[in-house]
């Protein structure tokens, strides 16, 4: 069976399904032994840019468990270093040096992700001939997110230098947005060109917009990457963010096939206020899998009470994986839903 | 004019006002040159519990800014002390013991606020005869915000140890927030007796839930504090939260004649969510506060034109004032707050 076949991408594109399709956000992670042996002798970035060691951590969790779709190991600012930007893992991202002034924007190279980036389509392509009919997911952090790492140099509270950078230099943000929504296009319809079966779009930190930042600033940027690949591809994208409870709507027009939402919405209301254009992914809150085994399985249980009579709807959780959390809960929630309601 | 005519409490209650009233959330602090000569010959603790400094510490941005209420200078965590568990600023707060087990929630003490937390209500009286006409707003954390720092005995990304301990022992969670719950009802009394004109419950972090688990292990517990309150006081309560959006019907079921909301909802929705019985309080991005003014105007100007029309608006942040916002640009808010839509 080809991956087009399969319920993960007939769901996204609210096609009938026999089983509820499910997949994890950082599904290869440190909650499995057998990522943590690899880090144990290799960084993160050497992980990701040797292709054989990426697939095989990507492999890992479509081993372990009967997930829907397997997504390829990297990581959202691997783009940065052909930007001419330094980047290092201590453990959280640094980089260096941090875009603060107009200057700093047009310095910012510009570069071809399939050959700059190539480590990535090349592991796509490893993994796609181990995986079978198992689709391979490609994806890229969002130019907001990738926008704010460039500017703040490190993970951040308050976005304050983002967001001053965004009000009171508006013309380089604008600059800056452009170059990274380029970049992210190419650089996610090259995966989808590797073999990627779908893409998923993460604005990881997007929830610390106001709904009118959102629109004015961001939203036309992720509708451009959105629609470059739409345009240059058959392949469904997933557009991902947290915190988007008070302006879904808004987040949504920006595009994609399906939208991820975290648990701080009911996952019913979202199918709700999303519309029947849209698949919805989600929900289920990562600590979850850290607690009791009975709440898990009624929380389970819940989410798909709720997303019951709705095409198009991807199991998966309102974030990634926690490293804390224990294996075997990941596989019972994999079973679950593949059992279903009765 | 007593507090009891001014503008503040006129828009808790819905009443028409002549203009709009506006306070902020942490408008005593670093971002004043005066608060931080104080601070540097003395700790939160000690200007918390020492009255005649709290209360100079509540007048310094009543004096500097006619903003229409001042708020008690005090600190969501003096109840943990008198429950038995230390606490330290470093800069962050530090509890020791933390609670982990259902002995720990037995082990906490008991104790009436009134007394044990005489500080608070000597400070409030102080005030309340310095202010005038402008009214005083006294405050508590609310019970899950309250509950989550006992338990994690420190600020959290991820709540894991809240939201494990509330699904493994839900017994000792309904337990301890039970005696956080009474507490807190009697110590927003003590304030309200003291002559707090209004109260605010703080619910910081449940954002961090999802609505289910809102509902389910915290929204009884605010409820009840919020109708404590009401039987007992004529004080206004305003309830805030941030990241509230996703379940902001639920967060208003727990009660408040005011909802407080940060910035991620457009205050237009948030008005029109919470229906006509609500007065809404809210929600400049703290952020904005640091950017340039044309930028931070238009805002201001913005959030005005969706309250307009509407009864019951109390101009705020979505959340506190960052200690690195320009003292000059908070008294603009006002000024342009205070000056409305022609």
């Amino acid at each position: 069976m080809a991956p087009a076949d399969g319920r993960f991408l007939r769901a996204c594109r609210r096609q009938t399904v026999d089983k509820t399709p499910v997949w994890f956000m950082r599904q290869a992670g440190r909650y499995m032994k057998e990522y943590r042996e690899l880090r144990r002798r290799h960084s993160i970035l050497k992980l990701a840019k040797t292709p054989k060691l990426a697939c095989e951590v990507t492999l890992q969790p479509a081993r372990a468990m009967p997930v829907d779709a397997a997504i390829i190991f990297a990581d959202i600012l691997l783009p940065v270093e052909p930007m001419g930007v330094r980047l290092a893992f201590k453990p959280g991202p640094r980089l260096s040096p941090a875009v603060r002034s107009a200057a700093d924007v047009e310095r910012l190279r510009d570069f071809d992700p399939a050959s700059a980036l190539g480590f990535v389509p090349e592991a796509i392509r490893l993994c796609v001939e181990r995986l079978g009919p198992t689709p391979l997911i490609g994806f890229a952090g969002a130019p907001f997110t990738l926008a704010s790492y460039l500017i703040e140099g490190q993970p951040s509270a308050h976005f304050i230098r983002t967001k001053t950078f965004m009000q009171a230099q508006p013309k380089a943000w604008d600059k800056l947005m452009r170059k990274i929504r380029r970049i992210t296009a190419d650089y996610l319809c090259a995966q989808v060109a590797a073999g990627a079966s779908a893409v998923q779009l993460f604005d990881s930190w997007i929830g610390a917009l106001s709904p009118e930042q959102y629109r004015g600033f961001v939203r036309p940027h992720s509708a451009y990457v959105i629609e470059e690949v739409r345009r240059r591809t058959a392949a469904p994208v997933i557009h991902f963010g947290t915190g988007t409870s008070g302006f879904l709507e808004d987040f949504a027009q920006a595009g994609g096939e399906v939208i991820g939402v975290d648990w701080r919405i009911d996952l019913g209301r979202a199918f709700r206020r999303l519309g029947p254009s849209r698949a919805v992914q989600g929900n289920l809150d990562p600590v979850m899998l850290l607690g009791p085994k009975a709440a898990l399985r009624s929380e389970v249980f819940r989410l798909l009470e709720q997303a019951k009579n709705r095409r198009g709807f991807i199991f998966n959780l309102g974030h990634g994986i926690l490293p804390e959390t224990p294996f075997e809960n990941v596989a019972a929630v994999v079973d679950w839903v593949h059992r279903g309601l009765d």
